[in-house]
């Protein structure tokens, strides 16, 4: 599949470096309107940079940055455009993708129609295969579901409910705040609740969305509401053989906080320090009266990342087992419990 | 040269990486009490792990953490102790290297009479041939000294008026404050300028530092009086000539604040968005009545990195011309104004 990536931010450099591990894709090139120091990167890595229009191709040329021309030109040239420009971008671009007869995939900052389906690889991937545009829902999203669809095939999901604190705005943007309070945009119901149930219909879920100043990650409060009720060993025995889920003992390694978790991350030799998988805080697993508590800590700058590229081969025809162990495989995932002996595998 | 790493924290783990790219020099392992996530990612790199004494060794063990033996052990293997254990640790260390007959590198959280020599590699490496100790000065101090001894060869300085804007902690010092304000230790004489003292003898300078609630860098803006006033780009052609200084032309790449700067080394692939490089902001210099204004950013985790290297050198008898170019290479850095050409270079 040739492939283009509209939007080279947070998400769309990481697609972009994604799709290059993959050896059933090709990335053709991205398209990004400024050129910034984002772009600059991009060229030392060789990726083939698209300007917007002529505008901004001639930002690039006085700048001496490589560009092979306009987002006009990559369309041409490309099987399937994955948009991730600025949510509600998408949507306007949606019209040209049609024109030009590509599939399509969305990131979670459009809505939902903007596609056939939304998705995620461990909920819905086998009924959405051959659709001809996808929206890989957003960050929380897809942490959220990956751990409600793993616990509702091993036990049964009644309910759950969540609070969020989430990262207030990414490393990269300086524009965004808040700097010194912790806030949110609404108390009722959090947009997580109705995206989730575009991938799982009929969710009972309730997530409360709290803002805290820091550009790290998120963490997600889980109380969930189990038809069978397994013990913790169990519990944990499933989670670990679950793909994507990476269980932290964070007392034994004093992993205490976001910032611990990135520079483990960063140890690790990850690029960017990104950890697309959940991390879920073993030590934070509670079974009582038949709800279960469990903390997991979510990257918001990666996590979607093994997702969008599952979505382009379920439009390959490609079902789960085709796709999500040679995705974690080329983009080096790990899942289980985290220690020593995990590690040495790799 | 053997070289053990006593102290595995935030210096201490870079040099260990720094010292395994090094053709002549051996890491024969690290001393890290506490088995925290770092000893974790260290055994996952096969870097040789000892704990502090037969307590921490059993702690290892708890883990199923590998562990080689303790620091005693490490030190009956080692020709060259690299100290980067917490500050005033390293003098008490002092002893057991002594004992053991052994070379020994300091970080500049001792105070310098715990070494022969104070020591930056473009200030006074070939004066230090041959020590069996020295102390590789603070962060800051290494950034100041860059570019002072530089600016003094090239110009002469006569005075040089500092104001830092310190970042608060490293990002995994999650016990370290402030949170909300931005504060400074005293308005007197910086430390800074007594440590510069102890390498460059006589310097006249000023530095006020001010404490920002931050973790990613420091920022210096300096206003030097120079005995030649170079035009701007004689200066700026001096300085991309000179080892570890990168220049930034940030309002060309938007790189407005020291979270962009740290998201393009993200974005460059460097391990741990490490630049040891010190970051000059093209766009702040300026040259009136004979006194520049120019400001930089230093990356206090990785800043002192290659003058690690470069001091086991001296130690081994190795000229400045010897050591430097073979550690930059090695290490990844760059220096020049940054640009596409600069960066298709390598």
């Amino acid at each position: 599949m040739r492939i283009g990536v509209i939007g080279y931010g947070t998400i769309g450099k990481r697609i972009a470096d994604a799709v290059r591990l993959q050896e059933d894709m090709e990335l053709v090139g991205v398209v990004k309107p400024t050129p910034d120091y984002q772009a600059l990167a991009a060229a030392r890595k060789g990726i083939p940079v698209y300007a917007y229009d002529e505008k901004s191709l001639r930002l690039y040329e006085e700048k001496g940055l490589p560009v092979e021309g306009t987002m006009m030109d990559l369309l041409e040239k490309i099987d399937v455009a994955i948009d991730a420009s600025p949510g509600g971008k998408g949507a306007e671009n949606k019209k040209l993708y049609e024109e030009k007869g590509l599939r399509q995939i969305y990131q979670g900052g459009e809505k939902s129609w903007v596609a056939e389906a939304s998705y995620n690889s461990l909920c819905n991937h086998d009924a959405v295969i051959g659709a001809r545009s996808l929206r890989v829902v957003s960050c929380n999203t897809t942490g959220l579901l990956r751990l409600l669809c793993s616990l509702d095939k091993y036990f049964g999901v009644e309910k759950a409910r969540v609070t969020i604190i989430r990262r207030a705005a990414d490393p990269r943007e300086l524009w965004r705040g808040p700097v010194n309070t912790v806030s949110w945009k609404n108390l009722g119901p959090s947009h997580h609740e109705e995206d989730a149930r575009t991938v799982k219909p009929g969710l009972d879920l309730i997530v409360t969305s709290i803002v805290a100043p820091t550009t790290l990650a998120h963490i997600q409060i889980h109380d969930i509401k189990l038809r069978e009720t397994p013990g913790r060993d169990e519990l944990i025995e499933k989670l670990a053989s679950t793909p994507r889920i990476l269980l932290l003992d964070t007392s034994a390694y004093r992993l205490n906080g976001t910032g611990a978790i990135i520079e483990l991350a960063r140890d690790l030799g990850r690029s960017r320090n990104d950890l697309p998988e959940n991390l879920v805080l073993m030590d934070s697993i509670r079974m009582e009266h038949g709800w279960l508590r469990i903390i997991q800590v979510v990257h918001q700058e990666s996590i979607v990342i093994p997702e969008n590229i599952d979505a382009v081969r379920a439009m390959m025809g490609k079902k789960l087992e085709e796709t999500l162990p040679v995705t974690d495989k080329t983009l080096g995932l790990l899942h289980g419990v985290l220690d020593a002996a995990l590690l040495a595998k790799k």
